[in-house]
């Protein structure tokens, strides 16, 4: 699978109407379906490897409008690995102690230890986004945050952390039917906000958000993807892919040991 | 299956030599493997219930010696759940800072906050075990931790956590089969140290302090289990079925909404 083709490259000005939700190219339902368990098996063993060797650790950034598909695609796509070494973080509104902190100070104590995949369902980039579609923050302290996200983002690669950063893409009628999903089904009632719909009203401020924060932050080392994220199956069959050519890349080993294992006696 | 009899009941003085780490009772392999994939699923359901209603949690402590099935448990039992509803920590030699504290400072951080499933890898129990096995705290103190516990465990439960304390029992030949294997494997070596053979020559020290923690530690709502952990596909079974009654007892519910679904209108 060509996963290249959705990284967004460093210092392309991008439009997010050349990005289709829906695209699912060259794969079926059914083919992801069958190659789901032995995807599934790959990103196991090599899961087990980045933890045993304990010297890179790979940080997964979740971010995409509401009901885009965060904790769907955490389900699917990281259930089935060793949660011993998957630490999933999710960032709500600030408290009053983050808030009185830089922005980075709070998802900074859990960025992922040496071995370990670290997961963020919403993260430092709500603090360009949503602030900013709130006024909360103007365009200078924008620019300045992407500054300081590109020397942070430095920092945790220089100690040895792989950085992928997805954006879930879907259309505006994909979210409607979502929320609509979760008003007629009991068990998901809880998942629906009064809030949702004043963002839904956002669409478009959020729209150039995204546009201006992807194209500001996509590097070479810490790129964003662009997820067609419309058929849910297809969203995770392409992460999956990301995550094993990623890991292959980083091509954990298991430690050696500095003792011969043939000359130990156990009583 | 029967799981009170696995249970240490409150008060009970006991001894390690009525338990047989190579029980099976009245389960085949063949069956285990057959069933585990129904469990696993009431077992995701419930999660995903405990995790919606965000008002109780679930802290399950495992113990055991070097090798007794801590790493093995959390990768064929807790694979297969949410991550993002758990959240495993692993606690090793104490740095100087957490040593700078009372013992129960560094684990209280970890426990799970309300909707999570929290697995400790080892736990504060290490200081009433090793540390006593070691001389590091006298008899004095080790009675003074066990009361700190007590009171530790009952300020979690009236916050909503329930504690499930899984002991791992091995026997000796166990250990060193396993020890043997981690030798003979190439991609296990990493997970054998030199250490484990100082405290393999310890084991019936480990025997009493394990005796005497269990039997002053286990009450009613806090209970141990004495999990019977040889046979690695049993004991997977047995903590299977004991966290399916736990989830099943704790009953978590969708959470209400105060508002009518059926009124809502997606513009």
């Amino acid at each position: 699978m060509k996963t290249e083709s959705y990284q967004v490259r460093e210092g392309k000005k991008l439009s997010l109407k050349e990005y289709d939700p829906n695209e699912t190219t060259g794969v079926t339902k059914e083919e992801a379906a069958v190659r789901k368990p032995q995807l599934q098996l790959h990103l196991v063993k090599l899961q087990e490897r980045l933890h045993a060797e304990e010297k890179q650790s790979l940080l997964v950034v979740l971010q995409t409008r509401d009901a885009g598909g965060k904790d769907g695609t955490i389900k699917h796509v990281f259930t089935g690995l060793n949660p011993q070494g998957v630490n999933v973080t999710g960032f709500k509104e600030p408290t009053p102690l983050e808030l009185s902190h830089d922005f980075l100070w709070r998802v900074h104590a859990h960025t992922p230890v040496a071995g370990m995949i670290g997961v963020f369902n919403r993260s430092y980039y709500e603090d360009v986004l949503v602030t900013r579609v709130h006024g909360e923050v103007d365009k200078q302290e924008v620019e300045r945050r992407y500054d300081e996200i590109r020397a942070f983002e430095i920092s945790l690669q220089n100690r040895g952390t792989r950085i992928l950063k997805l954006h879930l893409n879907i259309s505006k009628d994909e979210q409607k039917k979502r929320f609509q999903d979760r008003l007629d089904d009991p068990e998901k009632h809880w998942k629906f906000s009064q809030n949702d719909l004043d963002e839904r009203a956002l669409w478009d401020d959020y729209t150039k958000a995204y546009q201006d924060t992807l194209s500001a932050t996509s590097t070479a080392t810490a790129p964003w993807y662009i997820i067609p994220a419309n058929h849910k199956w297809f969203r995770n069959d392409l992460i999956m892919h990301i995550l094993l050519e990623t890991l292959n890349d980083m091509n954990p080993q298991f430690p050696k040991v500095d003792f011969d294992p043939s000359k130990i006696i156990i009583e």
